[in-house]
């Protein structure tokens, strides 16, 4: 795939679970949120070469959600395999955003914008995007 | 309270416990959606007086959340007791919006809009809202 | 309730909800724990008196669990009440031994036996119990 | 590796994330029995070729937990990649059991011993554990 490095788009499969799943045998949507919390760790330690667990227990950053606005267009069950995929939409001095997408095939089951920060975990405050960090955002960014 | 019967808002406290945290020390975000669900269950049972088991167990109807637009303004920590409240913003014919709010003492920490459908749980497909529910949405709608 | 206060248990009820369960309908096993860490956290701030956040974020001390040995009876349903109690079994140096409990009127759902570690989160080393827990930790064992 | 075949272990390597971690920054106890009900739906669908998806959904099969004894000797991080394992240790006629062990390198983290029963999910009650699922089970069984 010589084209994935020019690619925006970072993707991970995951499997839907029972411990995803409510009493009407879907995945509770909290239970989405989790999962793409996780595609964002995995999107900095392997798309972004940011090791995530390094940056919240040594560099003590974290990348809390400020806003997130999300469709849940079809519901999704155990034994589903669900692509996540994300690419970056805009890039602020401590704040960047993200377009995130779940699919089933060629189904859109979740559409979502999410706002995250980059904040200084002893205290819980914004801090500028680290440049590292903003350099490797702007490989997954949109062209307008 | 005899004025609580014309209030358009639902409100329940919840304490932010060692589970809704995460290794910042603040809650992890989709825990709040878990502590709003377990509000919009509890304004079923106690205030729209339709008990929640019972909807979803003996009736089998579920209100999947299709649509949620949500700000987290600022972090919740440990030992906090957030006051979460909810309104009734639009009915429509198989869904309905509230809005959602979360705060410690006069400080806002969550600002949400939430699209719920009502499903048949057996299938999982949009039914028209039942006429007790209905009504008893109304008692909580906001006046435009 | 005059006996209260020479009581060796600790209770609190619990709402089963729409978010403890599976897609079978019952509560998912693991959502026990943390029902049951909620208890423990309870009693550490209403039964014990020392504030459970304040342990944990101002002295830096947690109580991780170090053994946990369950029987879960029955199945637990959305909509019912559990009463969970807890009673001090025994009191080692740097570790406490607890029975917890829980039924839904007289039948009993869980019996479990747990060791909690006093630790020092800066670095998660088990330390010896503090004095102050240690009293208070007697005032809740089960005399022989 | 020609030497699986006769294996009476199946193994799955995890990683420790963000979610799984609290506020002491390693992980919240209970999550632990999330991953390991993750090995257990893998282990059917993948070790003991019986769909798990389709067990609970389609031939309304669930295996509910009635036993968990479990030791947690030491702490896990964020970061890290936990090898989980199990194998059978018993096969009675509705139930049977697990010994399951989650290590990091050479250093073991968990050990449990977990008992689960073959359950009807419409109305939660035990059945025989069937045919194929026994023969299925057999296969991981450790000899004396």
């Amino acid at each position: 795939m010589p084209c994935q490095a020019s690619s925006t788009l970072f993707e991970r499969e995951v499997l839907i679970r029972f411990s995803h799943c409510d009493p009407g045998g879907i995945v509770f949507y909290p239970q989405y949120f989790i999962l793409m919390n996780g595609l964002v760790e995995d999107w900095f330690t392997e798309g972004l070469d940011i090791n995530f667990a390094d940056l919240v227990m040594s560099r003590r950053i974290g990348i809390p959600t400020v806003r997130m606005d999300c469709t849940f267009s079809r519901p999704s069950y155990i034994g589903e395999r669900l692509m996540l995929g994300l690419t970056v939409t805009k890039i602020g001095s401590s704040s960047f955003w993200l377009r995130v997408q779940a699919s089933a095939g060629s189904e859109i089951r979740i559409q979502a914008s999410q706002a995250l920060v980059t904040a200084d975990l002893d205290g819980i405050k914004p801090i500028a995007i680290p440049a590292d960090l903003r350099s490797a955002l702007m490989r997954y960014q949109l062209q307008p």
